[in-house]
């Protein structure tokens, strides 16, 4: 998975039918230090995820393993919302 | 899956046969500026985009879970057109 | 898909036995001005392509969707050899 | 699969529910002279792997293919703990 | 699959229990030139390739598709060694 932050919304009225109902969120990447990279990624949210929060991403096959997602022609799929982030020792982020 | 923008069309006579009828479209990167970036793929149209609009499409296996694409030798399909792109209260993109 | 130019051949005598007959083709990533990219991958041919052709080509699991290449270890399969690039109104490539 | 050093751990108390119970590790993507790259990932651990230990993760579908992570949206595995890595016929790394 | 030179092995007695007895070997990504590139896997050998030799290897889940491999967490598969490679009409690697 990858660590990201969820920086905006998508709108698409016309779309899959299978895509219907679900959340589009566009998700920047994130380094250990907080700051952004340069991956951007719309990602279908299966936890509640919302604008501002560091989030895990699943890409691929794996990100259609979750009952939002399953069957549907779906790449990237939030599936953890990040409480902490350890890194030698130090908290790199608290939520 | 990522955003894009339909820049081209690609036409080909000679292709495997499960691809008859498919519409092949040049589909550009793009960025929350709008700008283009170097990414660059073909993918099948499964929401009858055209040239000019901004799209999300999905790569590898989950580009074949449509109709349009189950079952064959495709790795990009676009699925949903985008209407509005928000990111921090802003919109960054309307059609 | 990705667009890429077919640049030459690749022969192997010990091999997967499930590839034996298979034929490796070298194809270099080719943007929209006809440019080389650096990208560069060994994909069977699935529709009689040579080289000097420009391709499209598909990979990951969507590579094996083809009657040479289904339940064989082949990531990069050639399914379209282009004809005609429009982008802009404009013909970038003809064949 | 590629090569990492398991630099950190990430906590989330809010996941997809088929995640509850695995471990979620930050690795650093590491070359053969033993420095990090810009590669970072959270790894699903499937062999008790700790901070400060080589790792070999699998990514994509073949990171469900362990007991630990089947059927789960998980697209990045710890699957070995490097022991010694050789090249040349010199011993680049001894745990 | 993608161009490679085995370069080294790595040794690993804490893995997951399905890999017991693969062969895990460092592969460095090449180009037409036979000059190194940046990329470095680490595949397991279907085909008893051994350190010096070119090689191409598949990714994914294509990985998977040999005895070997099935059903195992391995995303990367050495599937033939390199005879000859012949770009524009000349030989660049004999073996």
């Amino acid at each position: 998975m990858l660590l990201g932050k969820v920086v905006g919304t998508v709108v698409s009225t016309k779309k899959e039918s299978t895509l219907d109902g679900s959340t589009f969120l566009l998700v920047r990447g994130m380094d250990l230090e907080g700051k952004d990279t340069s991956t951007l990624v719309v990602a279908v949210d299966a936890v509640g995820a919302g604008v501002g929060e560091v989030v895990l991403y699943a890409s691929g096959s794996s990100a259609r393993q979750t009952e939002v997602t399953k069957d549907r022609p779906v790449d990237a799929t939030i599936m953890a919302i990040v409480d902490q982030l350890e890194v030698g020792g130090k908290l790199k982020y608290v939520k």
